[in-house]
């Protein structure tokens, strides 16, 4: 007798690495695969590559692709959900790419396809908030600084479907130059690009951190976890330096709360995974401190448990809400 | 035979003053009346003024209560629209205020009440737009900055009732003082307020400018109009402070744009109502240009034509959704 097919596969597609899970109905994750993503080799080998790295989890999982029901993709980029098209994503120097298509042909499976952020936030609302919150914003801190809305239940992305770039509000007019070109985003004072260059400048210019006999004097594959060692054996210069990202951070979460008032604010990605005890505090602080009187009062302002799987989970939660 | 109850009352209610107009089914306006506010009478007195200014409007159109079908009334504040209450309003000094109730009971019609910046967004939205956007962002410049949400064809208010509070986000961190108490607010470096500040101060350093020769030494009694005029004559100074304003509308409009993507963000306030010619086609450019690549390619920015009269428009058009 055949088993029913009811697993479903969540991937996360970035500019430097694809990571395939696989769930039960329950969002179970019963095993993943990464593998370099090789932008420079051109859409089509990319999309090989997801193929690829979808079979070898299945398989991990002593499964084979006949018990997958759907398979849920989040891309970097602007997104058509409802043609499957990745509009433009530039960490992949993709334009106008039928990515629907293109897998469910190499997979015969139906596949769903969003944006990055906003899959991530809609794991975190539907399997780690139970689909609780009416307006959920979630704010991700990685390399750069992502984002997604969910707005009376739904995601929210707007007219060319790039709604939730909280990345890139400005807050600091005049303020560091971001790799968008413009100055002053909020992913150009607190994303950890951002965080590493102004320990590197303070190095340059002679300041003492332990990172540098951790690491070495240039600071050479830095990570976010090197952050926090490092904090926590009393380095007083990263220590300041991720407060002030955490302030940032604060102040970027009141702007969306006066702007949205949404019910929960989730914070996620890896700076928030590596340094949630060193940064959360400072971070809900500041968002009550600058919000205007009276419109953050009840409102969560809470870190993500998902950490690096928030995006294959929300993946999966999208195949399981389409094959519904 | 008795006519139907047929038309509709639409009140603005602000800081200083009371504007009511009486409208038509079909939205034409055929009066209105202004009074001050007196907010320092308290809330009773407050009441009774509103009453007064609605009487007379009608009144004024030869009509009677009678032959109002609903009033509508923005108020400058959080305000809670099933209730009725009015949850909190610095510039009245109101705390939880069921206003609907309160007026009801004065008039013996159904009263509806909704925040001020939410009610002119939805008066450009079914007046002006004739409802076709889905997702529309209103800002209006005045002595503050306020502004609503209508996402997928409703208002949004959020969880604590106070979305939309433009104004108040923060796009120069350490930027000058703002009204609310923090630094850098939208408010605080492009409303009416801070263009004032920003001239009476280069006036002060000894900076000319032939508004000293239309009104006097201090700046006394200025007014947006004022700013025009002085532009159409030449002054550069105001002009280049009027520009920097429109520069930073344009930033606070590319972070809408990045944040919500929109279909439409429409401008209104006396500023912008005073200083359309010379503020808009900068805030344009600017909002376009500082946009991440992608996001604004469609998304129409214009100014509305309602003027002052955004307030009573959208009140009546509350009164007419809510009475159907």
């Amino acid at each position: 007798m055949a088993e029913a097919k009811e697993h479903f596969v969540g991937v996360d597609l970035g500019g430097t690495k694809i990571l395939a899970g696989v769930f039960t109905p329950q969002l179970k994750c019963l095993g993943k695969t990464k593998i370099s993503t090789k932008p420079q080799r051109g859409p089509e080998a990319v999309v090989e590559r997801i193929a690829r790295c979808i079979e070898d989890a299945v398989d991990e999982c002593d499964l084979d692709l006949k018990k997958v029901k759907g398979i849920g993709l989040g891309a970097p980029g602007a997104v058509d959900p409802e043609s499957g098209k990745v509009i433009f994503a530039p960490n992949l120097a993709w334009e106008d790419l039928p990515l629907k298509k293109e897998l469910e042909k190499q997979l015969d499976l139906p596949v769903f396809v969003e944006n990055d952020g906003n899959i991530c936030t809609l794991g975190v609302y539907e399997a780690e908030l139970h689909s609780k919150p009416r307006d959920l914003v979630g704010v991700f801190l990685g390399t750069g600084i992502g984002g997604g809305l969910i707005l009376n239940g739904r995601l929210h992305s707007g007219f060319n479907r790039t709604a939730g770039e909280i990345g890139h509000m400005i807050i600091e007019v005049g303020g560091p130059k971001c790799s968008c070109g413009n100055r002053g985003c909020f992913e150009a004072v607190a994303g950890r690009q951002a965080i590493f260059q102004k320990i590197q400048t303070a190095v340059k210019a002679g300041q003492k951190t332990i990172l540098t006999e951790m690491l070495d004097d240039e600071l050479t594959d830095m990570r976010s976890g090197d952050l926090r060692k490092a904090i926590r054996r009393g380095d007083k210069l990263v220590e300041r330096i991720v407060e002030e990202a955490a302030e940032y951070t604060g102040i970027a979460v009141a702007n969306l709360i006066n702007l949205l008032n949404p019910d929960t604010i989730v914070l996620g990605g890896g700076i928030i995974d590596a340094l949630e005890d060193e940064m959360m505090a400072i971070i809900v602080e500041t968002a009550h401190d600058y919000a205007l009187g009276g419109t953050s009062k009840g409102i969560e302002i809470i870190a993500s448990k998902l950490g690096d799987d928030a995006g294959i989970v929300g993946s999966a939660v999208l195949a399981r809400r389409e094959t519904k």
